[in-house]
């Protein structure tokens, strides 16, 4: 309450928060007094929020965090996710890999084998591509759903891909073995609640401003509609640093691990946006305790249709992927 | 280039942008030289940024904006966009006003009396509600709708409702004269692409994180697929400030206002998130230039589902109205 | 307390509670219990905030804000400040304008002119400034504070000019009427301290990435030394965005407004970075509610030694003077 | 220059530009001219910005960054800074510790203890605290020097302490292996400057929302005024995410080894705010190129008058002492 705030005001307060069936509890402080409410947490509850525009009242503070069925409480020892018979979440690591969006069947063919002698152990590989500007190459599509899925056939490893659209999840379901959700679709509560719908797993990516607690309340939109598979990924986050393409918020790996069962992987591609930065960024993700790692390789980055400066070549991969070995040994991982 | 580079590396660019069908001219500077490349815009345009993999190659900047049809320089007088019969974009000034949700009927009767009586020319509610979490109330969907369509016709005033999934795309065009896009799809390129195919008037908001430029990136998906009739609406962005619910970005007025030919709303409530700051601020978004507002009426916003302390009540609204009249005037502008 | 939390855990955090000389109220929830502290607000009450590191402690949340001497709640009527007979807080604005840096005679006296002429109420100039480069122009320092101030007593204006070092405290306060603390030295609380010892007027800006309730701390450090004598001065944050130098924050004149008794105003220089939004951004901060602008005007801004881009003519500064007075009736207020 | 600039305009910006002694070139686009200004970097080079007021221009883009003396093109193979016998830079890790404030000899001399037993290099610890409200504990200063130097000196480690102020360089420099410059500090030009008049090596720390191209100015301030001893701490940013205290960017590390010679430390500690994050984010700081670390750990934390929850107890530090062995090994560093 205000500093100033007459009984009556309080009375008042306390009548309505009981009317929300929650019990008032009343604090009196020095200079002001406090009313703590309980209660069960339901939708309703952030009916308590209006609160704010009552006489006497100076602010509104939730105490819960909302998430539930995201929350560690609910399974401590963490969830194993299997994405076409690769685990995700155990002891060992996951490298998922490939090109940033799929640009004919010799450069997703190049990509896959390149990937697969690194050691990946998914193809990725975008056929539906979102674009700041209409006027860039949109992707290739059902096409390229088609030649990534081949792809991955061919050389043995399962394969991921965004959706952008709910009206393509039959079509992307049948080709792929994973549904990635991309960072400006992070927050698109229809396509989230469809995808809670069907039994695929769910790799979703942290939207560009989301909070931690937000992004938890995303993939509850997934998990309350009924798929329990889903994959974290931080992915960077839009601050005034301009030197990269976002700022990767590595802060964000142990404390999602503290606040919730599912698994969390880190995409340092996006999270700098400067090939030179992968490497050291796929490492660190690896120390902060990441489950594992979405990085983006093209045979050719300099012909790259999408991205080109933040993809890295088979060869560096390789590299990456050695230099990895050492380091998830180093906390206890495996690769 | 970079410092160090040789004149293989620059003879490489050179081949490389003339490849792209760009010219290149070389720069030599005092430390380093500088290749500008000189050619139509066009998608492909932006693979010239894949350059930044390339030996020698310090960094490729981008000199000119990527927007075109949104431009002002294709319409320096400014658009003026019909809803319903009502202006936006002229010399009178728009107010859409009404609850954040459609909650009954007669919750949106009561708002759609009181924004009537303050001076309201369009009607706002929202059906479809995007939450941050799953478990608040998500609207009344087609009920809401239509309970919507019904107060404004009742009151005469033309409907403006937000679109979260194009599934709904023809439903809810049937019922409103304006579909708005919320902060969280303005980058949900699957959804603008569909509502570039609709006639509906489009009223856009800015994301979260979207930078202005981004933000008529965006616009361009709809103009670019064939509906010119687009509104723009500053809601704030998301900073570090934690004492309001967003920022509000006035300079986006002036600046998009410089920019673009579409016209720009303010909307005060969303942008602050307290209703004692919706009058000062609706106050200057008027005077920076902006063609109208976008303002959040309740009947009881202690009641309501959503957003109740950002509301205000028809009574405050009234106020604000009155206020505004000696305003505009001030700016050139009528009400 | 977290969901597991013993009953020796509660217990535990009480008694350290008690021991810290607050009052512990056990709100027991649904899924969780609640530890309410209760006590007088001194320094120590930090020393709360380490009971995250006890065990069975999830979050300790602070509920009161921890300005004393800047709350509105201390001077409800809000305070008027005098700058060299100049009242800033009252019904009349006030404009402070003039150069970003002196640089000449010739310059600071023709600016001097123009705003004068214009209808300023206070000149302003910097004699030392803050360059993020070191190999850019740092103010002509003591020649520039004696020809600011000659060019002020000659057409007579007070003057406002910045302090960026404590150990010129003595020699600014003698020459100037008004002294200005920079975003950059916004939380250089030794500097603040030794403001609050002397008795001239401070002019404190907003730090680039301060909160509004730090901002009215680093205030708090200035009233509380014993100088009463402070105006506060919102000048753009720094945000994701890049089209404009800074993200002007509005928002935050209403809300500092409920929140203190210190005049507020705004510097839409600063906070633009573009000279074409100079204008409307301060008709803008009026509208907003601010007690007065700081605008800087060069007579001839091409040839300005620092922040060219953002300073206005002369005849233009005239232009916005009087597009300000039917803005300003139209608020209630005089210019 | 502008889409519809005249020929009239872009000769005059070229004269513009001549006189400023720069040599122009003039590349004609599809739709626009650029014109592109060679010339030694000085410290006017900046007034090439304000050719953004000229008549038909439309942007300024300065292609080059500005610092120099701190540029890794100036010393390829990196600089090593010597402490008081402790090498920084080098192949060997450094790692600092010590608590956030002094606040008496029993306590700087149990954390001096641990941390030496735990096997850090330096010993940290405020005697002068930079706190958000003047009401909280301010440190012991001069006094709590003096215990800090002794009880480095009675474990046989360096010390590092922050200072605040021009005015304590000697006192500090007399007791002090290092001087620290907080965030909050970090353009506090005045400071800088005189730092660079000093021989002792400086920690500089990166502000709140300091950009890497700013963070190197800072640096350029100290080098160029005469002192070549600095060492760079990232220490995390200020972004819309409220689960941590600071946003910890570690793509600064490797971006920064890129573009400077100086050593750069990471400070997990302010970086997450939250001491269950800071062993993990320790080690990615090392994996991603750090060369050492600056850790809070406190005898007791939760009896700490500043920063408790950050703080690990000596047998945390020497826990995460231990596991950074084989990181540091898997990584080619020693520790």
């Amino acid at each position: 309450m205000k500093a100033h705030a007459s009984d009556d005001d309080i009375a008042n307060v306390v009548r309505m928060v009981e009317a929300l069936a929650y019990r008032a509890h009343i604090i009196a402080g020095v200079e002001r007094t406090v009313v703590a409410c309980v209660g069960e947490e339901r939708g309703e509850a952030h009916s308590l929020q209006h609160l704010e525009s009552v006489s006497g009242v100076e602010r509104v503070m939730p105490v819960l965090r909302s998430f539930k069925l995201a929350s560690r409480e609910v399974r401590p020892e963490g969830s194993r996710i299997i994405v076409g018979g690769v685990e995700i979440g155990g002891p060992r690591l996951t490298v998922i890999a490939g090109p940033c969006a799929v640009e004919s069947a010799d450069q997703v063919n190049g990509a896959a084998d390149g990937v697969k002698l690194g050691g990946a152990h998914l193809l990725r590989g975008g056929a539906y591509k979102p674009r700041t500007s209409p006027y860039s190459f949109q992707g290739m599509e059902d096409e390229g759903l088609i030649l990534l899925e081949e792809a991955g056939r061919r050389v043995g490893l399962p394969v991921v891909t965004e959706i952008m659209d709910a009206h393509d999840i039959d079509e992307v379901a049948e080709h792929a073995d994973m549904l990635q959700v991309g960072a400006r679709n992070s927050q698109n509560f229809s396509l989230l609640r469809r995808l809670g719908k069907c039994r695929k797993p769910i790799l979703l990516k942290r939207g560009m401003s989301t909070r931690l607690e937000e992004f938890l309340m995303a993939a509850e939109y997934i998990l309350s509609a009924g798929n329990p598979n889903v994959v974290l990924c931080e992915r960077g986050i839009r601050t005034f640093e301009t030197a990269t393409r976002n700022t990767l918020d590595l802060n964000a790996v142990p404390l999602l691990k503290e606040w919730t069962h599912l698994p969390v992987i880190v995409d340092p591609s996006h999270g700098t946006g400067i090939w030179s930065l992968v490497a050291p960024m796929a490492l660190a993700s690896i120390a902060a305790g990441a489950d594992g790692l979405l990085i983006e390789v093209h045979p050719d980055p300099r012909a790259a249709l999408s991205d080109g400066p933040q993809q890295l070549k088979p060869a560096r991969f390789a590299q990456l992927m050695k230099s990895l070995e050492p380091l998830a040994a180093a906390v206890g991982r495996t690769l």
